[in-house]
């Protein structure tokens, strides 16, 4: 059995704790659990249809089977169901363990997102999103929604986000990286118009049901290179926001990139600013440097982040991202969790480690 | 007009030329070229059915039209002809004029690779490779060959390969980053192990034909988006070549990627890295750290480079990468072209700067 899937309690009680903002936890909600806040049509559509995303995840994510649930295997609910599902057992394992001020939700399935039938991934969309109130931050005020939407219909999703965002529970959007089509493409402004509107992030989870191959190679054979891929997809995605003007034309927009890696940014804005420069009259929309826009506009979270041998080239890199512009995050309850106390190098300094835990989230997600 | 598409004839008599050995050319062939060693079937088949690449460039790479064929405006040859296709024309314009020691050709097209038919494939990829000496090398002793190969049969380019490699006017193989199936996976092999039995590089230079989209999230709308994605198409080629175990394979095998960029490299390394580190259970067969395998067997060639703000990041980078893997190259006579007086950064100290103008390359390929 791999070790490394467990994780001991925390016991650094002589170590004084940082203030924790923790951006990317997983809750799980069974599909029965979502009954109530979807209408009888769609409960019973479930039930004739099933869930029917695009190469997607119905039968549980493909982790490793090493950790169904792509789960630590310490954090199955010993009272039962799903690691995430339990708020009490997430309270004692994570949100106390580990004095977490704030936790953002990003619920991946069941969301709706990727569903073919839009209108069933809109009300699957919409009953995540009540469950995600009545179950969780009703009950534990450190826990914040995200708004989960059907994004390959952009009105929808419009109306969607209309619907939550008077809601302060509320505190960004979450959208997958695989999507039908590059997600800098017009289809997807009615999202990026209505986030602006309610001055709320876009938050980019990777993972997702775009239904295209992995790679212009085809599909890889080996999980390791699914998981590096991610880093690659988020890197066309940044691209496609970019070069489609996305930015220009909605100078508020903020994106969070979740569980992309972020040491790939520098080399990606030093190759877009290259390039625009020769090319630009392709794209008489991109009007800033693509650095400078990345720089602005993207905020990126830390797990998992890459490990170089050299501890000062994770800092040039975090430093071209820009100290405010990184985000705490642990996965939890995923297997590749990071622990809060072990997760930043240690040659950060305290301001930089603060900001990093949480004060850059307490900006950005506007937590009083 | 963009005269950045016009390079000034090279005036720096006063300064001492540094001997160059340029790793990326590209001579032109016209079809008709080719009759002489084609077989008369597929010459006939050639009129009758015409190429048919994947998603291929048949109608002209696709560059801008504001450089067709991709081509410097001014590298048109006076007497006619496309760009790459006059000897004299390029002795005038690249090889005397930059002092050129050696320079070595990667046919793009016609070469046959990606060609559906595969005889047909094979047949032409042979006919380029006889012109290639026959119309280049024999009357161009600085002219160094590839050998092209009908990559989607491994098989048949392994005996192409055989054929060819006892000639030594041929310097490498040459396949492109765009394949039917990752580059790592078993059906390439052969051309691997053919490759190192007689002591050749494999170069990959970037575009091709694997009729997959080009991103997971389908075809970007820019050219500038694909010219960004030549890095993130060869990120995953790296990490199949990687996580298929080729190298523990073949572990005299040398691969050179050709004109996808360098920065990227060190963030893959770490992320690999990590990832190997966590689940090398189910990759058993990979026994290094991808890292160390990315600087023992790769190379890189210099254009198009990366421009950081900071020099000091490419020099960090270039570090990481290996000051005797790194290859100058200036991809004559295509519009982004890299002046061999003005690519490499002002910060490189002479002994560097003579490393990755000839040395490494001189020790790669063997020149005497």
């Amino acid at each position: 059995m791999d070790l490394e899937l467990r994780h001991p309690q925390p016991e650094r009680a002589g170590r004084t704790k940082p203030s924790v903002i923790d951006c990317d936890i997983h809750p799980k909600a069974d599909v029965a659990a979502l009954k109530p806040y979807l209408a009888r049509r769609w409960w019973d559509y479930l039930h004739s249809y099933g869930l029917r995303a695009r190469h997607g995840f119905a039968k549980g994510y493909p982790y490793p089977k090493a950790a169904p649930q792509a789960a630590r295997r310490d954090a199955w609910p010993p009272g039962g169901g799903q690691p995430g599902s339990d708020l009490d057992f997430m309270r004692q394992q994570h949100l106390d363990a580990y004095g977490i001020e704030f936790a953002v939700m990003n619920p991946l399935s069941p969301s709706g997102q990727g569903e073919q039938n839009r209108d069933f991934s809109a009300a699957l969309a919409a009953a995540m999103n009540e469950w995600q109130i009545a179950a969780m931050t009703a009950r534990e005020p450190r826990l914040k929604a995200s708004i989960v939407v059907a994004y390959e219909d952009g009105e929808a999703a419009r109306a969607e986000i209309n619907r939550r965002a008077g809601n302060r529970d509320y505190v960004q959007v979450l959208l997958l990286s695989r999507t039908a089509e590059a997600l800098g493409r017009k289809r997807y402004w009615p999202i990026y118009e209505a986030a602006v509107e309610h001055g709320l992030p876009v938050g980019i989870h990777v993972f997702g049901y775009s239904g295209w191959a992995m790679t212009n190679t085809g599909w890889p054979s080996f999980y390791i290179e699914e998981m590096t891929e991610h880093a690659t997809s988020s890197q066309a995605l940044v691209t496609s926001f970019i070069m489609e003007g996305v930015f220009e034309r909605y100078p508020a927009l903020k994106v969070v990139l979740i569980e992309s890696g972020l040491a790939w940014l520098p080399a990606l804005g030093w190759r877009l600013d290259k390039l625009w420069r020769r090319l630009k009259d392709e794209v008489p929309h991109v009007t800033h440097a693509p650095s400078e826009t990345m720089r602005e506009h993207l905020f990126v979270s830390t797990q998992p982040m890459e490990e170089p041998e050299h501890p000062d080239h994770l800092m040039e890199v975090m430093a071209w991202i820009g100290w405010d512009r990184i985000l705490f995050a642990s996965d939890y309850p995923h297997w590749d969790f990071d622990d809060p106390f072990l997760a930043l190098p240690a040659s950060l300094d305290d301001e930089r480690r603060a900001r990093i835990f949480s004060g850059n989230a307490r900006a950005l997600y506007r937590f009083a």
